[in-house]
């Protein structure tokens, strides 16, 4: 399915008028230059979205499927220029292998490029055994104690390498699951030491102008520890493996109360925050949708992200992308509510006064520093994200026109009711 | 100190067109009825403030200083007076016994009157011993296997409803700090028998027209177990002592990621919320400013709140309370964004459109729910809250206008600089 | 297969003298007539094995299976004789409907009555769909706002109780998955009265001498808010079923930190703790072999519980039952192990010093309590547990009988390696 | 106040045939020579005692007092002769800066040496403000924007280094407490700059033998961000300062559930651990007693200890410390209790069977991995303690012979019971 760009045009013109009141409104608020570089800013941001994030999610205790589910990548790419073409801020896919294999290359990057998707970091999968393998990983892939599984596991992510030379990808993410659900079951000291070893290896392998990123995660799949169970061992292990190796930072991949916007400072500080994972939490790794639970948590990560950006020449440019579940919602929907939770997140980070702010952290008024902080916040941006997807032909609502232009009663047509996303 | 109507009217004047121009902005996104009702609501509400919270707070590793603190009780009603003046909002006390012992009565209701400031629910103290008395607390009060320590912890809490009856205040609080911090330290079911009829004692010497309201929480200061560790004991011995007895929630009582809106909702769907005490909190009972780290958390609370007063005519009205810890801030100042913050989060549920939210809720449109929400909390409302501020007479900006009044100044000269409240 | 008794008699004979030797060490250390009383009821306490936990567990992102898994109702019961044999401890089966409805319950029952295996509670299933369901549980079941799938659910459990009937179970058990993932999603107080009314009507349906057991849970398949939270939820609910309607606690099931042999205490003092769900978690509801992580948390819980079985006639027997996931270990030795845990945590408690312990509470004497519950805990009590398995007939070393009878080769050999068990 | 030993011997005689028939018991288990090895290595292990946790600790709250509390340097070493004459394991205190400054050097170091008590790590502190101060710590020490401030940090750092010099000590521990309770309080970024900067200068005072030991801890005393809130900050200083400073685990000092034993596994492998403070949790720095909530996680801990102590010569010795609050129980009782859990889980580590738990680890058989575990940890080792201490001289129950004594009694009567010991 393809939305003519006529149907998005028409529906915005409705809303010209009242958008127009609103961003006036604005201008009482902030200067016309500030305002202007936050909405260019805001343009200019994109977002990956995982070609395995297409289709409904579950849990261990099941999973309630969605109709019109992509049967293919081509679909997959399909519902992302779909997205994209709404919010214009969807223009990355993450390819997860071995599920996104290509069939046809040169076809797939037609697609992408016809659509405005670029191909963002690669995704490898050593937490699961493929059909006909020949080591599984119930005892670990990089880290195991078993040669043979790692070195399988090793050369898959080699592979994974060299299908997103391919497609034209930068980038590869290492999620390595490996952990143990029971004390005593491995070695600390061992298993780290074979993760740092297989990373190597698989580092020695990236072409030039690549990155690795490497997650870290406390728990799940397993229970009671996980090889890189933090940022300071993704850290260590990025260091470990060289300058084109950094860490990634998923907001639910942390312990209860970790101030993650300080992780992602020290990162940044050190040159050493590579890529983002966002969605929102409430317990664990809920994987809900971005923005959904602790809104101002995610504008307090984006103040530190924003002023890295711009104070830190040091850290390479991010690789963002979201990294959420669909249970209960269409998902296309709820990747359009994310993408919206971002960009408000970052607009309102754009706003806060810098040097102000700078003044009363030096004289250590902590009551003039929250007000700051908090006056951004408090702003209704909504907007500035308008103007921003107006001038770049997307929707003024794309949550509405996507639900004016029923879209999803196209898919199912198309695709039928019980179509099932490869993925989780 | 005494601050003049004047004072605040011309800096309220400064801001007259802008405001006006703000507040019209939202004339744009709601409708007239809608925004006259909200503003008319949070002209109404009124927030008591604690006694012991207008000097500065600490944790066991030390305290520092606020200068000017209030060295009686005099000075404290005259600080919750000023803040009542430049917010509106204000307008109660509540006491904490032994530490606001009035000396003359009569003299003290007549300050109160004159500020506009009530009396709120009395506070007892069965934590700390007391220099002269005759039972140590340091094996609990309430709940003691001690006998003698029982009824010394009971008639305390009587004599502070004697004194509350003098000053009119209308209810009791009960913060019972009983606990044990090491496994096998005391026998759950006894101390929980006892904690029931101590209350039931000091319930039956209730007058007819006050109310118990029994507070919970599950740690500190013991680290083992604490008496009455959550909502579902103090409902219990709430409903053992009858009609009049209510939970109280303070937001900093809770274990990690505890859905606390869930639990308001069922205590007022029970007709058993007595009591709220506002603070905010990232990793235990921090007792930060309200409002600076979870706000969205503070709105979906206020959510239920407003649904509860507008379809649980079973509940009472309930009684509210900062009861924050001002380690770093000027107390009147940290004092002044608590109440800014509790407004907005009353504002944005007051502005939820329930209708809408009904009927996506009965269609399980779970996009929609989430949208309405959103919509609201994503609402700039203080514009809404400037405007019934400035029709009671308040300041439009409370902070700016106590900073431009250089209010700590004139404390600090009218008090001196190494004055210590008493409290925690 | 059937292990033959002579088997296990020989293993055991070749450890009598070092059983000998270890019984006789504890005599320096406990009183004959408690170390007899111990022993019988280490002898008498049986626990349920849930017929879904035979094969492996997996979480959202894979399953590693295991060979010889059972494939039908008889080889899940097969297994429990197998682990029942060994131990003698797991004399009971938990039927998950409709995952095993029995298809010849006749034959089903003398299988049972032949490996000495009884129909403990029975376990409805709310939270997936059937296939041909007329109605899905995307949205709730018990508690939805839909009338149809409430009354479909209601119906189900009903089913459950009859087909519990058939069996000679005694009890159902609710374990009510319903939530929502997003804030809003909805009404708090609807979905309480409709869980409420739901539970009420298939309380109506409930034999005379069955129980209704009400599970809670905090979090988990959804991500924002559990219709039933917390045990004050359950306890609330089963108040308004009616006498015959208690809590189910399931050790997994708690926020961080909780204090939950507090709640097994006020629950027995109350009269309404049900039935107990044994596993073990370092993070949420990890389902880890019991004991394997938080010993002595096991231990202060059955401290609690022989508390109340000694002091609480208001309550009634307890439904004990293991609920762990076997995402990595053999299911088999797996339950071995967590039977262990439990007797020895439940001897530890038979051996605290009740009446020491009252003495010193009285005296508040800390130091003394702990030592007293320390003492007991940091007994080797495995010859007891041993003691009463060679009483009953089962094995000196069950997992090592298990090891040494090569029983998963043989099911293996007989089931063949890819079978799936129904379940998780 | 001494005890002679002939009171010691007198108690332990009786105990004698007792003590021969548990140890005996344990020959059953172990073979002679390892459980001599472990015993000689229980007699070498010495922890040193907090000169601050000698006197009644507290919370915010309050503070209930204990008699007979040392009132200054001399009799708080005194007080823990008294503990390790009893132990025989508390041969070294370590001192807080300005708590114990010494007046008379000679006179202490005298005083220790009778005692048998070596001076370990200097404590400093930046977190109160000492009366007279020129610099305020409020808004930070070593991490603050004011240059005035850091210096003034830095200096109190060496100035505790040089008096450790003159009374023996080879180490100082920074515990900085510095952080902010609000967000936008600092610039992560600045801070961390600022600490590293503070440190290195402090490390280049540093005497050749030295070691910095750099703390870290999430929260406490400041509640949105503490500037070295985890292992990764800590280990990240250590590296810049170089190969004399090294981080310590401090067990209160994490987030819920955070896996200590693989930061403990890490920090050796990486030659980066330096020392070690004692205490446990339930909640969050709860300092409670050793092993009073979580004596399972002390001996996974322990069991790396015991790895990195035998296989990481990279890694130096460590300074073992127990850093807990003695709110409720007499503090010298407290002390021999932690005393006695932190041998405990050092000898069931000591026992763990490691070629087995190799071979096992390497097979991936996980149940055998836990059943290795398992059976060192429920093996009754207070045998192997009291061994070790009766032949050190100690005794052979130290909380019973201290009551036997009745020293808190003497203590009493010689200091009184008003005295107040300096500290938290």
């Amino acid at each position: 399915m393809r939305i003519q760009q006529e149907q998005i045009d028409a529906l915005n013109r409705q809303q010209d008028s009242f958008h127009r009141q609103q961003l006036d409104g604005l201008r009482t608020l902030y200067e016309e230059k500030r305002m202007a570089q936050t909405i260019q800013k805001l343009a200019d941001f994109q977002v990956a979205l995982p070609s395995w994030a297409l289709g409904a999610g579950g849990t261990r205790f099941g999973r309630f499927s969605y109709g019109g589910e992509p049967g293919n990548l081509e679909q997959k790419i399909e519902d992302i220029g779909l997205i994209h073409q709404l919010t214009r801020t969807a223009g990355a896919v993450s390819l997860h292998i071995p599920w996104d294999i290509p069939e046809d290359v040169a076809a797939i990057r037609q697609l992408a490029d016809e659509l405005g998707i670029s191909f963002d970091a690669m995704n490898s999968n050593t937490f699961q055994d493929q059909a006909g393998a020949g080591e599984s990983y119930r005892n670990g892939s990089l880290s195991s104690v078993h040669r043979a599984a790692r070195e399988q596991a090793i050369a898959h992510n080699i592979e994974v390498i060299r299908i997103g030379e391919q497609l034209g990808s930068k980038s590869l993410t290492v999620w390595l699951a490996d952990g143990a659900s029971f004390p005593g079951q491995y070695n600390f000291q061992t298993v780290l030491q074979h993760t740092e070893d297989s990373l190597k290896h698989i580092y020695s392998e990236l072409p030039d102008d690549w990155k690795l990123l490497i997650e870290y995660k406390p728990y799940e799949p397993h229970f009671y520890s996980t090889v890189i169970q933090d940022w300071g061992t993704s850290f260590a292990l990025a260091n470990a493996c060289g300058e084109k190796a950094f860490t990634l930072v998923d907001l639910g991949h942390h312990l209860p109360n970790t101030n993650i916007e300080q992780i992602v400072a020290t990162l940044m500080k050190k040159g050493k925050l590579g890529g983002f994972h966002f969605n929102d939490s409430k317990y664990g790794d809920d994987d809900l949708t971005v923005g959904a639970i602790k809104p101002y948590n995610l504008f307090l990560i984006f103040n530190e992200l924003v002023y890295g950006m711009e104070n830190n020449p040091q850290n390479p440019d991010l690789a963002w992308m979201i990294d959420a579940s669909h249970n209960i919602k269409d998902p296309l929907e709820d990747l359009i509510q994310s993408l919206e939770a971002i960009l408000i997140a970052y607009a309102q980070a754009l706003l806060v006064d810098r040097n102000a702010l700078f003044t009363a952290q030096q004289e250590s008024d902590v009551v003039r520093c929250q007000e700051i902080l908090q006056h951004a916040y408090r702003t209704d941006v909504r907007p500035l994200l308008r103007e921003a997807r107006l001038r770049a032909g997307g929707a003024f609502d794309p949550l509405e026109t996507y639900r004016s232009l029923e879209v999803r009663k196209q898919l199912v047509k198309e695709r039928g009711s019980s179509t099932r996303a490869t993925g989780l």
